[in-house]
């Protein structure tokens, strides 16, 4: 399908040119800068909510339920699943192939999986090229859901309006999930699976955790309960997501964190850039094989031939 | 202190020095390409262990006591731990401090903590060359500790010899859990917190889990289980280790590890090179600013600012 039809369908909301167009943005194929310089300027009406918070936590219900009540309130829901996969094993998963015939029947509904292939990264910059493209199709909430809990996913959830860290009981005993930097990131905080032994524990160390952190924008991040599996709590949080892009909106902190959004975005794209048109250069990837062979074997180290491979 | 000097002290086990030169190719300063290629020479004596698992799991407990089991057999550890913190924190965390405290009084043990700062990345260069200069400097066994469960880490979890990856009772409930890519990754898994309820529900899933798994070596990953707080189950985990140590050196897959942990090392390298040699241009970082001001401001699309930045 040529850019121009394919955009005129990702205006109209069409799933098929939906999925075509991540596929292009995710395998950075030619045409995906093209494409992306279309959509941008349509982009920015849609709130985007991320979603972080350990494996286990239940988030993958969380974000059903929360995609069903948006979609009762007559809402479109767009949803992007980041799995820090290994290159291995393409990143095919059971799990959500199920979760994606079940939600992705539901109208007003596009769920889609990312996952990284190969070393050359670029799976921030291509998770928010999908949210832009999501944005840009008229979908009313974006919901950014990350499995894995690590740097590039810190990234990515702060590219968000609102983003959301889910917490379960119990994990408070543990001075790890204090310290997974997660913390900081959120602007609304859920223990889900509320009815566990050790909510009201782990409800009062995050208050204390909470009480201690100073955010530039004042905001004191809400704590909701929720029980996903039986949709308990969800409303509330709608209601906590909501309140916080309302304050967001009022407030000046906004026009700064679209500015570091913009800086951090305009950087990942530019290395990724940078590499590839060095890769593109005739025999690079040869000389790259045959330089990693004699790092391996301890001929030569990393960074002399990083100046190699430059020259 | 001079390059030359500093390079001798590493290779006397000087934790000074050692924390400096650290300090140097984590902040990217002059020299520390100089400072790598003097230290690359004298690497690949040592076993690189990673460790990974969700935040809670109680990696850091069993980190010590590994360390611990391993002085006590007369072998000197060197541990990184990195943490995803934000940039704004700039990662300074007390619970590390405290470890610190503990831990790196004992000699033999040299223990320290990495968190990115800043927008360029360069995480995983970074520990992967701070586990160079360890393994330079002469410790038996260097242990990477990721707090974090994401795609940066699983990153560089791949670059030990032998990768660990800890789970806790209960969190096979949930799909998330598996979906997480961390499976495919261990060349030994750990239930810890073992005294806990589920524990053989999660053992019978994780072994179901890796029967289905198709390792190219076709090593079979035990499982192991733990009490980190009561030392119980640490010699086992230490002879799990040695075994799959043992196996991949005398398999043939040591050489094609070796090969492509080189080549994703020279491409993150390459990478961060790239960018650098940019910025460092008179004027980009200005550049960057205002272009990332009008991406902000919709007046621009990210696309067509990197194409600017880099003609």
């Amino acid at each position: 399908m040529q850019n121009s039809e394919l955009i005129d369908n990702i205006f109209n909301c069409n799933p098929r040119a939906i999925a075509r167009a991540i596929t292009r943005v995710e395998s950075g194929s030619a045409g995906a800068a093209e494409l992306m310089k279309a959509v941008f300027p349509h982009t920015g009406k849609a709130v985007v909510i991320g979603i972080t918070g350990s494996p286990g936590a239940g988030k993958s219900s969380l974000v059903d339920k929360l995609a069903l009540h948006y979609k009762s309130a007559g809402e479109t829901v767009g949803i992007i699943c980041i799995d820090p996969s290994s290159p291995f094993s393409g990143g095919a998963i059971l799990g959500d192939r199920i979760r994606m015939a079940t939600l992705g029947m539901e109208k007003g509904v596009f769920i889609r999986s990312m996952a990284t292939r190969g070393n050359l990264g670029g799976l921030s910059r291509a998770t928010v090229d999908a949210v832009a493209i999501l944005d840009a199709s008229g979908f009313d909430k974006v919901i950014v859901e990350t499995v894995g809990v690590g740097q590039d996913e810190v990234e990515i959830v702060k590219t968000a309006d609102v983003s959301v860290v889910v917490l379960v009981p119990g994990m408070g005993d543990d001075i790890q999930a204090i310290k997974a930097g997660i913390m900081e990131i959120g602007d609304c905080f859920v223990i889900n699976k509320a009815d566990r032994e050790g909510v009201i524990r782990t409800q009062k160390e995050l208050e204390a955790l909470l009480g201690l952190a100073h955010r530039p924008d004042m905001w004191m991040p809400p704590i909701v309960r929720t029980i996903a599996t039986e949709s308990k709590g969800v409303d509330d949080l709608a209601a906590a997501i909501e309140a916080y892009h309302k304050f967001q909106r009022e407030g000046e902190g906004s026009t700064v964190r679209r500015h570091a959004i913009a800086k951090w975005r305009l950087l990942e794209l530019l290395q990724e850039r940078l590499l590839s048109d060095l890769m593109n250069r005739n025999g690079t990837s040869e000389k790259l094989d045959k330089l990693a062979l004699e790092i391996a074997e301890k001929k030569n180290d990393p960074y002399s031939a990083v100046e190699e491979l430059i020259s």
